[in-house]
C-alpha cells in the first residue's frame, strides 16, 4: 500500500512537556485556587504532590521554546485528572483546571501556532480513573448501572479503593486506580473515536497513544487513524510501543511509534559502561550491555529495515522521557555521553524529542524524581544548552539530516560514521564513544561530495581522494558538510 | 426593607419533573447508549435501576404540559450524576448524557421558552458525590490534593466506600455517598456561584436549592441572591426548607420555599383519619393529627402572617413531591381527598406546582414507589386529569387566586369557606370535608360582591343580603365568583 505520514512531522523538533512541571505562569489565572498548596517547586518531587505547573505558563515559555529551535510539542496527559501526571482521565473533555482549562488551552494552540509550534497532546484511551464518570457510576449503582458493559467487571462488589480484597474487574497492570475500557463495546470505541475528533478539532495537531498494544479489539486503531485524518489529514498519530513496532506500522495504524528502539543501542553505545542498571531494567527497554560500534551500526541498520521509509522519517525518537530515568542520570552524570547521544538523536531519520530540561542539563532517576519542576535559570548547564540549539539549528539547516538517506561509513572499535544524503547534500557524522582520541580513515567512495565544513564539534579532518581521515578527541563527535 | 420577588412566579403552575421517570424520547438521540439496560417503564422503580427519562422526552411532551395548564416547570437535577435522582452530583457543568447533555438542555429551553414556560432547576450546592472531580481528588490523592480545603475531613485515612470503617469526612445526613462542600472555603463558595451564574446565562429562570439550611456560612446565600439577580433581576430561587423558613425570606435570600407549612395541614384537613402515618411519619412534615376547619383555619392564618405578602406570592405551594409519598397514597387511595387538597393548592396564594403524575391519578408510597414512572395513556385516570385542567384554568382565569388577598370567610365542624379578593374581583372558595353533606350559611358581609356563578363544584347557593347559603354535597369543593 502507498503509506502517507504528515509531512510536518519529518521536519519537527519535538519537546516533550510535563505540565505539572514544566512552568507556572507568572500571575495566576486559576479561576478557584486561590490558595494552592503546591508542593515548593525545586523540591524533589513526590509521588502525588503538584507543582502547580500550567498551560498560561508554557505560553509565557513559548519564546524559550522556540528559541530552543523546537517547532512541536508533545504534551503528556492534559485532561481533567486526580493525578499529577494526569493518566488518570477524569473528563476526556477538560482540560485539567489546575492547568487553566479548555482556555489555557486554546490561547496555548493560538500562541503556538502563531510560531509555527505544533501541539500534540496524549490519549490515555485504554484504561479510565475511579473517578470517571461511567466507571463511577458502576461504582454507584453496581450492577443497576447502565454502563456495565463499558468497563470489564467480573465479579460483585467490586472493590476500587481496599486493596485487601480482590478489585473484580480488570485494571490496567492491576493497578486498581486505571480500570480497562471494554474496547469490545461499540460505545466505547465511539466515544473515544469522538474525544479524538472532538480535540483535533479544537486545533491539537496530534494524538501520542498511551499503551496503545493493549487494546486489542480488531480493527480499533484503523477506525481510529480514519477518523482522527478525516478530521485533519496531517494530524500525527504517535502510539506509546516501546518494542518491534510493524503490528501498528503498516500505514494502517500509527505514523510513527515512540522509537525506544533507537533509544537503547544510542545509549548503550554512547553510555557503555556508565549506564545505571538501577535504572534502566525496570523499563521495557534495554540501553545495555555495552554496544561497540559495529554492534551500533548493525542494531541501526536492524531498526532501519524494520519499517517503511515514510514511516522512519515521522517516528518519535528520544533517548528519554517520563516513564524512564533521565539521559543525565542514567549514564551517571556523563555529560559526554549526553552530547553524544544527543547527536545521534539530531541527526537520526524521524523526528527528535527533547524531554522538556534535559536541554539544561536536568538530571532525574526514575518516577518521579524523572518529572522534576523546570529548573531556575541559575541552575541551568549553558554548555548542555549551547549544544541543543546548535544541534537543533543545524538539523534545521541541513534537509539531508531530517529526510535524506542513512548510510553508515565506518564502525570500528567505538568510533561510528554515518552519512545523510538527500539529493546532492551530503552531511556526514561521527562519534567516538572511546575514552581514548581516534584517527580514523573512513572510505567515503559512496558520496558524491567531500564534506570538509565542519558544523559541530571539535575534529581534524583531511579528504585524500576518496579517503576522509578524522581526527577525534575522546568522547566527542562532529558533523560535516560541504562548505556552501 | 422594600422586598422585591419575580413577578411571574405570582402567575406561574408548576409542574414537578423527576427527569428519569416523566418521559423518554420516542426516538433515542443518546450518543452512546446504543444498547441500555433500563428497567422496565412501568416496573416499580428500584433504588437504584434507571428508566431512562431524558430532556428529548420532556420536548416531546411539552404540549400536554402546556394543553394541562402549566407554565413553569420545577426539575429534580439534571447535571451528570451516578445516581437515578441525579442529587450525587458528578459535574455540575453538564446535563447527564443519559438526559441528553447540554444539548437537549438548550432544546427543551429553546421549546419551553416558544411555549411561555419557564424552566427551574435544581441547585444541589450542600454536597457533591465521590466521583465529583474535586473530591475524588481527596480519595485517589489524600493529603496530597490541592483541593483539600474544599470538603471537610476530619482524618486519614478516608473510608469513602467501606461502610464498615470511619469515612473521616464529613457527608450530608452522614451518608458517605454525599460529601459536604466546605463553603467557609472562598474557593468553594466562589465556584458554587459560577455554576448557579453559567446555567442562568445558559437561559434557565431559576434555581430551587436543595436543603439549603445545612449551609451556615455567614453572607452564603446573601451573595448567591444579589450574584443571580444580576445575570436575571427575574430568576426565582425558591429553597427548600420544610419548615418555618423566616430566617431565609427576609427578602435577602430566597424568593419563596417548598411550602409544606401549607401542605401538612391542607392534607390534614382533607385527609383526615385516612392519612396513612406509616407514610408521613418519615418526612419533616405533620400532615396529621386530622384537622377540623377551624384548626385548619388558624394553621392557615399562622402561616399567611408568618412571611411578607410579597413572599408569600412567590412560595412554591404543594401537595407532595419526590421526597414524600404521594398524595393519592397518603390519604389511602381517597379520590375526594386529593381532589379538595387539589382544590385548596390551586386557590392559595403562591405558586402551585403539582409533581408529575399527580393530575392522572399516580399513586406512590415512600422512595423509591413516588418516582414512579408517569403512567401509559390507558392507566391514566381522566376525571382527575380534567378536574387539574380545570382548576389550573380557574386560576390562569381569575388574577385574584394568584394575587388576590385572602379572607376566611367560615370554618365550622369541616367545612371551610375563604375568599380572595383582588380589587374589585372576589372569588369564594369553600370545601366540605365531612362524609355528610353541608348546608351551611355564610356572613359575607365583608365583600362587595355576590359571587354566584359556579365555576367549579357541584354546589347549591343562594344569598339573602349579606348572607350566602351553600349546600354543599359529602367531600366536595366548590369555587364561586361574579357573573361577568
Amino acid at each position: 500500500m502507498n503509506i502517507q505520514t504528515p509531512d510536518w512531522v519529518k521536519h519537527a523538533v519535538f519537546y516533550q512537556i510535563f505540565p505539572d512541571r514544566f512552568a507556572k505562569s507568572e500571575t495566576s489565572r486559576h479561576q478557584f485556587l486561590m490558595m494552592p498548596n503546591w508542593e515548593e517547586w525545586d523540591a524533589h518531587p513526590t509521588p502525588q504532590g503538584y507543582k502547580g505547573g500550567d498551560l498560561w505558563g508554557v505560553v509565557e515559555k513559548l519564546d524559550y521554546i522556540k528559541d530552543l529551535g523546537i517547532n512541536a510539542i508533545y504534551f503528556t496527559p492534559i485532561f481533567q485528572s486526580a493525578c499529577n501526571h494526569r493518566y488518570h482521565t477524569h473528563d476526556y473533555y477538560l482540560v485539567d483546571p489546575i492547568l487553566g482549562g479548555n482556555k489555557a488551552l486554546e490561547a496555548l494552540l493560538d500562541a503556538a501556532h502563531q510560531r509555527d509550534i505544533k501541539i500534540v497532546l496524549d490519549g490515555v484511551f485504554n484504561h479510565a480513573s475511579r473517578g470517571f464518570f461511567f466507571f463511577n457510576d458502576i461504582l454507584e449503582n453496581g450492577p443497576y448501572s447502565p454502563w456495565l458493559n463499558w468497563f470489564k467487571i467480573e465479579d460483585w462488589p467490586l472493590s476500587a479503593y481496599d486493596g485487601s480484597k480482590p478489585a473484580n474487574y480488570v485494571s490496567w497492570a492491576g493497578n486498581r486506580a486505571l480500570p480497562e475500557f471494554n474496547h469490545d463495546n461499540p460505545e466505547v470505541r465511539e466515544y473515544i473515536m469522538r474525544v479524538a475528533e472532538y480535540w483535533l478539532e479544537f486545533g491539537i495537531d496530534g494524538w501520542r497513544l498511551d499503551v496503545p498494544f493493549e487494546v486489542k479489539t480488531p480493527g480499533f486503531w484503523q477506525e481510529f487513524r480514519q477518523r482522527v485524518k478525516a478530521v485533519n489529514p496531517e494530524a500525527y498519530i504517535v502510539g506509546e510501543v516501546w518494542i518491534d513496532s510493524r503490528p501498528w506500522l503498516d500505514g494502517t495504524q500509527f505514523d510513527g511509534v515512540m522509537n525506544y528502539l533507537f533509544t537503547a543501542p544510542t545509549l548503550a553505545f554512547t553510555g557503555g559502561e556508565r549506564v545505571r542498571m538501577e535504572l534502566v531494567e525496570g523499563p521495557s527497554y534495554s540501553p545495555y550491555p555495552p554496544l561497540s560500534a559495529s554492534e551500533y551500526a548493525s542494531k541501526i541498520q536492524e531498526l532501519l529495515n524494520l519499517y517503511p521509509w515514510e514511516i522512519q522519517l515521522t517516528q518519535l525518537n528520544l533517548l528519554d522521557s517520563h516513564d524512564t530515568a533521565r539521559v543525565l542520570s542514567i549514564v551517571d552524570g556523563d555529560k559526554a555521553s549526553v552530547e553524544l547521544s544527543t547527536l545521534l538523536l539530531l541527526t537520526y531519520p524521524g523526528a527528535p524529542s527533547i524531554y522538556y530540561g534535559d536541554e539544561v542539563g536536568l538530571p532525574g532517576e526514575l518516577d518521579p524524581d524523572s518529572r522534576r519542576a523546570f529548573p531556575f535559570q541559575q541552575h541551568w548547564d549553558e554548555h548542555t544548552l549551547n549544544y541543543h540549539k546548535q544541534l537543533i539549528a543545524i538539523r534545521h539547516q541541513y534537509p539531508a539530516l531530517r529526510t535524506g538517506g542513512y548510510q553508515t561509513l565506518f564502525a570500528e572499535g567505538l568510533v561510528y560514521v554515518f552519512a545523510r544524503i538527500l539529493d546532492d547534500q551530503e552531511v556526514i557524522v561521527a562519534v567516538n564513544s572511546d575514552n581514548e582520541s581516534a584517527k580514523i580513515t573512513v572510505q567515503a567512495g559512496s558520496l558524491k561530495s567531500r564534506p570538509e565544513k565542519v558544523l559541530y564539534g571539535d575534529v581534524k579532518l583531511s579528504w585524500e581522494g576518496e579517503n576522509l581521515t578524522l581526527n577525534l578527541p575522546q568522547r566527542s563527535g562532529c558533523i560535516l558538510a560541504v562548505n556552501p
